[in-house]
This record gives C-alpha cells, sequence and structure tokens, in this order.
C-alpha cells in the first residue's frame, strides 16, 4: 500500500507562521506531505492545476488555509475528488468570521471539511483520522494521542490543590 | 463605438427570479447582455471559459449573483481585467450575510464591486453608471433617471397630508 | 475489503426531516449505513456508547446533526478515533449559528469536520469522498456525480436566452 | 447540616487565571469547594466520573468554566441531577460568543445557570445565591455583600465633584 | 420543612404563551408558584416591591421572562438575594439575541442565571435543579425525569430502521 | 409660547405603515406635526431644504425613518441645529441592524437621537419628552401617560390566578 | 428662565475616562451640570431617588452611560419624565454592541436617546441640542459649533496636496 | 481622448494612512488624481458641491473612504452620475462592520461599489479596472499586474521545501 500522502496548501505567505501547528503535528506522525503557496485569486491556474492532479500523484486529503473571503478550499474541492479540509484563518478585522462564512456555506455538491477558526493542529488531526480508515498504523498513532490527552493534565490537577483550603 | 455589452452569470437556477430586476432595467436602458448560469464549483471549467472570454467578445462589465459562499464573482474576477460587480443573494439560513463577505471581503489584487443583498436592480445601474464614463448615451439616461426619482414622490406627500390634523 | 458503513446519529426526533437528504443520497451512491436518534444531553450513555464501539463494529465515518448548543457531534470525536462530520440544524432562534459555532470551534485535539448549516445531502458527499481514498468503486460514483453537475445546467442555459434581447 | 461546597471544573490550564476571582470570593465567602481540570473532550470519562459522584461526595453546586465550542457545563449537565453554572470563557477569536451560545442554547431537559462571558465573579456569587436557599449563614453573607456594594462608590462620588464648575 | 415556592414574573402579557411550558412542568412537578405580570420600565416600583419582599414571602428562586432589551430579570436580582432565572425572549426583530445579551452580561456583583433564548421549560427545570439541593422531593423527581428522557426516543430508534437498506 | 411642532420624515412610501404608531400617539397627545416623504438619497436637494429651514418653520424636534443604510436622519442631522430623532426600520433582509448601526454610529460633532429597530411609538414618546422640557402641557400628558402605563396590566395580573394552583 | 443643567449618572468608576469628552464640551458650552456614579444594578434606591427628583431639582436632560448589560439608562427613564439620553459603553468582550442592544431595544412607553458606543462627546451636542429648543444662548453656540467644523479640515485640504503629482 | 483622473474623498484626517495604499497603486499606474476631505456630515456643503462638479471637472469615477455610519459615499452617489467606489474603514469599536453595512446596503437607484474592510488598493484597482473599458493604457497595466501576481510566490514556494521531510 502506498505511503500517506497530504496535500497541504496556503493563501498567502502571511498564513505561514499558523501553519506551522499542522506540519509539526503531520512530521511527529510521520506522515509525508507537500506543501506550497496557492492563491486562489492571484493564481487561479496553478491552484487548479495542483486540485486536479492531486489524485494521480498520490495525495490522499487536502488541506487548505486561507482568510477573509476565504475561496481557496472551495475552489480546490471543485477540482478534486479528495476530501479537502478548510482552515479559515483570522487575518482581517472580522476576526475569521468572515473566513469561516465563506469556507463552510459550500453549495450543494461541493463540501468542505471545515475546522474552527486558526484550527491548524486539528486540520492535521482530522487529516489523520480520515486517513486512518486506510492506514492502521496511522489509526494506531491516533489512538495513542487519544490516550495522552487523557492524561496530560494529571499533574495540572495535583497543583490545582494550593488553590483548595482545608 | 461598439455598443455597450453586460455579462450576466448566476450561480443556481433557483437565483433567476431575483435576477430579473437586473435585466428588466437593463432592457428598459438599451443596454445588451447576454445572461448564463454558470457555478463557480460545480461548474468551474466553464465558469473560467466565460471569463476569460468576456473581454475579447466585447463585453465591458460582469455581474454575478451568487449566494451563501459566494464564491462566482470572485473567480471570474481573478481570471479577467473587466470591472466585476457581485451581488450577494439572501437564499439561506444566514440571510445573505455569509454571501455578503464570501464577496465583499476580498484578498489583495482581486477587488469585486459589491452591491447590497438581493439588490439587483442596483447591480445594473451600477453598471450603467460604469459604462457611463465611456458611453454618452448611457450616462444621459442615467442622468434622466435620477431626475425621475427625484419627482416620483411627489404625489405621495400629498397623500400624506390626510393624516396631519389642522 | 469490507463494505464501507456510515453511522449516522441525530440529536431530536424533529430533525429527522433534515437528514432525508442525506440518506437518500447515500442510498443513491449504493453507501450502507445505520442511523439511530441519540441525543448528546439526555442520553449520553447511548451516545458514549455509540461513539466506543462504531469502529469496531466496522463503521469508517460518523455523522452526527444538531441544533442549538449542538455538542453531538463532539461528544463523539472525543470517544473514537474514527472521522466525524458535523452538520449544524437551523432549528432555533438563531437560525443554526449557534449550532455552526458549537460544531466547529472544537478545542485542540478533537477536530469535527463541519458543513454548512443544513448542508445534509453535502455531508454525504463528504463521507463519500472520504470512503473514496478506500474504496475505488466509491470514487468512482462521486467522479462521475461531479461530471453530472457539470452538465445538469445546460438546459438552464438554453431557457435563459428568452431574456436576451436581440 | 452538612457544609456548603462547590465544584469547580475547568476545561482547560490556560483558563486558570480567569478561575481566581471565583475561588477569592468563595474563599472570602468561607465556602469550601473543590478544583480540578477535567476537558469534556480530551479527558470525557473523568468529566463523566466527576458529574456523576459529585451529589454523593456532598457537592450542591457545579461550576464550570470553557471556551470556545463550550461542551464542558452541558457535558457535566447531562450526568448531575446538581444545579450546573456555565461561565463562557473569551479566549477565542470570537471573544467568547461561540462559547456563550455553546452553553446558554442547551436542548430541553438539559438546562445550564448561564452567566455573562468571563464572569468568574459572578458565577461563585449565583452559586452562593443558590446555596443561600439552604444555608442561612451564606444567606447572611450575600445580604451583607449587597449592603457593601451600595456603600462601596460614595467616595467616587465626593471625587467626581471636581468636575463641575460652581 | 417549608413547601417549595417559585415566583414568576413576565414583562408583558403577550409573553404569556412562552410561559406555559414552564406552567405545565412546575405543575407536573407539584411545585407550587405564584405568577404576575410586571414590566421592569412600565411598572418599576411594582416590580421592586415583588423582588423585596419575595423571601420573606417563602419564594426561593425567582423566575423573569422577558425580551429585547430585557431589563426585568437583572432589576429583580439587584432588589433580592434569592437566585434570578432570566429567560430571554425571541420577540423582536433580533430573535432574542438582543433579550440574551440583556440578560446574561449583568455587571459584577448581580448575577442572573440565564438559559436558552425561550428555553421555557429549562427554566422551570433549572428552578427545581436549585430547589432540589434542599428539598428531596423534588430531587427524586428531577432524577426520574433524567431516567424517562433516556428512554422516550426508544420507539424512534425502531421507527429509523425502515431507512436502512438491508 | 408657540405651539410645539414635529417634522416628519420617511425615506420611502413603504415605511409609512409602520409610521403610523407614531401619527397617532402625536395626535392622541395633541401635539402637531407635519409628515413628508424625502429620500434621503433619491431627493438629496428636497431632504436638505427641509432640514434647513426647519427651525425658521417653527418645528422644534424631527423624527426620521429609514431602513437599511438608513442615512436620512444623519442627514437631516448635519443640516441643522434642532435635535433630530432616528427611527431604524426592519425592512431588509438584515433585520434592522444595517438600519440601527447607520443611524447611531454617527461621527462626532453630528449625534443623532436612536431609538429601537421600528420603534415609531417610542418615537414619538421622546420626541414629547424632548418637547416637555419647554411645554409644560405636555409634560403634563407624558405625567399622565406615565400612571396609566403602571395600571394596565392589573386586570392581566388578575387573569394570571388561574395557571396557579391552590 | 433657570439655568440649564444636565444630570450625568455612570454606572462605574471604571467609566470615568470615556466621559470626560461629555464634561469638556459642556463646560465649553457654559452648560452647567451635576455627575454622580450610581449603578443601576449596585445601587437601584439611589439610582431611582436621582431619577425621580431631577427634574424638580431643575435638570432638563440626563445623560446616562453604562456597558455590558446597560441598564441604567432604561432604569433612569421608567422613573422620569425628563428625556434620557444613553451612552453605550465598550468596556467588554463583546465591544458594547451588548450594551447598544440593551440600551436602545427598549420596550414601549419608555424611549432611550441612544447615541454610538463611546460617543461621549456626541451625548453632550444632543443634549444642548435639546436644550437649545428652550434656551436661545445654547442654540446659538450650538450654531457656532457647527459653523466651525466646516472649516476646521481646511488646513488638511492644503496638506493633502502633497500627495497629488501634477 | 482626455487624461483619465480620479477623485478621492475621505471623511477624516485620522483616515489618511489607511488611503496611502490607494495613492501608492494609482501614482505606480500613472493615473492622476484629486485628493480631498470632505465630511459628509460636518462639512456637508462641500461634499455636495465636490459630487456635483466631478464630471464636469473631468473626474470619471470617485473613491471615498468613510468609518462608522459611513454616508460619504452614498451622498456623494445621491449628488453624481459616476461610479462611486466606496471603501468601509475599521476605525471603531464595531472594526467595520458599521461602516461596510453602511455603504453597502444602499437602497434602490443609488448603488455604491463596495469593496473589503480597509480595502484601500484594491479601491485603486477597482477604478483602474472600471477607467480600463475606456483607457487602452490602463487595460494594459491591469494586465501586467494580473501576470506579475502570478510569479510572485514563486520563490515563496522555493522556501516552503524546507518544510518537507524526504
Amino acid at each position: 500500500m502506498e505511503k500517506a500522502k497530504i496535500l497541504i496548501l496556503l493563501g498567502s505567505e502571511s498564513d505561514l507562521p499558523r501553519v506551522e501547528d499542522c506540519l509539526n503535528f503531520l512530521n511527529d506522525m510521520g506522515v509525508s506531505f507537500k506543501i506550497d503557496i496557492s492563491s486562489a485569486h492571484r493564481q487561479p491556474e496553478k491552484t487548479i492545476a495542483h486540485a486536479k492532479k492531486a489524485r494521480e500523484e498520490g495525495f490522499e486529503v487536502i488541506i487548505a488555509f486561507a482568510g477573509m473571503a476565504a475561496h481557496l478550499p472551495g475552489v480546490i474541492a471543485s477540482h478534486t475528488t479528495l476530501p479537502v479540509i478548510g482552515v479559515p484563518l483570522s487575518g482581517g478585522v472580522l476576526n475569521g468570521v468572515d473566513a469561516l462564512l465563506s469556507i463552510v456555506q459550500m453549495p450543494k455538491g461541493i463540501p468542505v471539511a471545515t475546522v474552527g477558526i486558526d484550527a491548524s493542529r486539528n486540520a492535521a488531526i482530522l487529516a489523520c483520522k480520515i486517513l486512518g480508515i486506510k492506514h492502521k498504523d496511522i489509526e494506531k498513532k491516533i489512538e495513542k494521542m487519544k490516550l495522552d490527552m487523557k492524561n496530560q493534565d494529571r499533574s495540572i490537577s495535583e497543583k490545582l490543590k494550593k488553590y483548595m483550603k482545608d
């Protein structure tokens, strides 16, 4: 079975700092990915080319980051049958609400799997959950991450005791 | 000088009733237009083709109607140097606010001239105001429409007198 | 390879009419599913049981419908490693905005793949796109649906000609 | 009669600074409490266990703090018959509006007593008002706090006189 | 121990239909109540009198319904140490969002236990949960209601089977 | 002393039904008024003329009704030193929120006394309260209206008794 | 004729910095005023006393500043026949939108003349416009301020010329 | 053919920093313009004079910047037949949403071509696209800018490679 691969696209260079959580998680999970910048509006042909050849190049999930009138995830979704995860970014006066609505309110026929505003790490986790239905090793790692989350706050519970009077 | 021409695109057949105010105004003004349905997401290649050849086919302004995550005006604007007017439509649970934000909050480099939610007639008037900087006959007609508006409420003022006690 | 299976959960009986678009699409695609009602708040143990045993019962994607303070998709996502699609429903005074925010703004670690408000059919399509990375037959059907969408508006374009004066 | 006790749960360590107003007020009032961290999504079993045994452990009111898609108060309320106070937190791009709607718009059968965004101290006061229907000493202290509030601005009124010309 | 009693106030006669769910629940639970109309703005003295003598008259919880700039719950809360539950009503062009914010965003010192927009029945349940910390019989009934909710959807699950192909 | 007079302007004939509450109240109070239609945008010169000569014609307060991008009250306020009351109207997809913000968020130097959305009768009452600082007869009538409001709900309180079990 | 007098009330000491623009303007205009702090919720009796005796003490307009669930202007308006100007303050996570709705959306019978969020100076100008219908000296000063505004930007127009190429 | 000319108006000196992107773009494109400050409310006669004589002075497009209850673009549009571009500015507690709605939701007959909040450069580009239907040299430059945008991110794509593991 081929190696799981994710294609990550972002609309502008200024979005890069908010993409890092996503990249770090994928590297930790050992999932390979390709990342490129491709504005839906300033570079429409490049964006369409990315979307159209993604499946044949072996990608299985696409993650697209975009702010404001965030068309990138929708444009990509209209040119591929792969699942597309959209991450609305908050870099504007409307704090990402414009991006959220532009990504999630897609017309019939072209859904985008939307995660929260700036939810870079959650986009990576969702991609891995999707890959996990096919790749058992990724499912295993997600299962482990889930268990780790349950324990990570144990030391904090200890520290909270100082607030409680006897 | 060539005849003024407007290209009108809508994302879905269900938008048609709200386009009629626009078409009627253009017919009244004697401005010729071509109208087609072309979903940005379900028919991306058709949409791009429309945008790319609009100028060489003699169009001077494009009007695009779209609801929800309304990408149509933005997608068109990214494939042409013609001015694009975007009309956000209210056909959704968010009453057109999602469409308004998806159309107006465009990234740097690709503006869309946005009018009000469901403002079909105003889109036609704006198109004519734009054409009027080149076509003197259209400017004349807009000037006349402007004068007519000032007088149209005169009879109403008369009727309002019944509410006033002496 | 096992047959693709989807688990569909809804929070209340009153949500059922809006689920039908989803069920019809899955039946058309030949994807088998199980549907049950399970309120996150009124039946928490049943909900958790559904989520916990979903993978071992052979489900590969879960779709959860919920309105208002829509916790159902998030509660399910916290008890499984399967991808969970959340559909915010508009049945309340806030027209589904409350449900949208309650579903999409998940904390780090527990993403939900959110689709538009009342986007029942899109939830089914997204589920199939996800299944398509593993099941070639489903990918083929999604590819065909995509082609059909491009052609379906052709007759409408014909009808629009009546609006254009020669 | 047993000593009044409050259970305080928060979804994440980063919420702790905003909880302090609540803890200080309870300590000033001499109301004992237990505080723990328990994410509704990352630690669902721990959260449910807390809720289920709260009454038998002698707690009479539960206060839950949560931000974004703030499910913690609702999840707790679905596993106990004790009154649950929910405090929406502002730590996100939507300034707590998402948390407010996620907490207050609960389905029929499972109410959460919601206070204002970041209203940590008010949550403590509300808890004491609730306890006051059973514990006369707490009612007395709330009565005294109420009287103190009426007087605390008296010196300010004096200072304001400098703004008034004779 | 005295009989549990709830004081219910509403701001206008037009709010009455939305109060009935609350009254029916309380009657079903056997909790006695007194209901009166008392506008915070049109009848301020009557409202204050209700609030000030509520405790000595034996009331233990107050529920206040109000729409638009919904001050009634807050005005009452400022004149009593009893817990006050506020129910924002949707009767206005803003669908109750104005009422929700006017009730929940109270200043430091005067909390209102806010439930969802039009959440009449949930206000009654919350009142009973509060009374339940003192009155064992009410706690018992709430516990029973909670169990009933878990079972009520069982027949629906049966009916859903018709949607599933074999 | 001259008779109190109010100038009432509305932006469009379709606003008339929502103006009637205002006119009826003024007629009941015996305050004379003049009403006219004058769109800020379609009839700017007429609107400015109304504003500029209002004071010399003996008007003491101006009430302006407008919907959507409701500029009428602000345009009038910029051409007169009389107090201007603005009434945002709900006739649009945004339910009057657009009108409210367009009227109330005026720049420094040009305030508009804004009342609630569609608050036609309240606009008339506010006008009378303003006139009441000069005209003792109007103050007297407002005082009487205030007393009447306190009593009007007395019969309703009686009717509510049927809901209370003994 | 008695000297014009304005009563200014604010809900909390923290509001004071935003009140200064108002006080400065009134001092510049030579209008006398009295200012006091009086929380609608923490000091309800003091607030009511202020409102009830305002007219007999010679005040002609009341200005009330309040944030969040801003009840102060409404509570005052319900206890006086004087015109009440409400200033919504932005000191909260909702940036004053909660205060705006809590002040402007008053029920029938009790209007508040609402100005923009934090519009301290505009509140003072509106008060003077209201006083100007009775006090000719104040009207004269407002007229002069209006003329000054027209000229104040003349030097700026000069400076802008540097941006224009020849 | 006369030289293309744009008239730029802003409502207040404090808006100037956000206008610079617009001016720089026009200077780069070699399009001449005139800029002036002219508040719609504080200097209404000056504003009207600008609008009325704009066409005869040879201007072909007007760009108006305004914040809050942003009436400037609409007031100008009501006094000219030239196309008016409106730029909502974010300088207020509502982050420009008030300005956006005040500019875009114009009544029938008087459209404003609205761009995004603070979208200064996009306003200039839209103006050039409009001029481009008449002035071939401007169309050429817009065409070139469009090509440049496609290439500008090429070096960024290179840099992104460091994030990808082999």
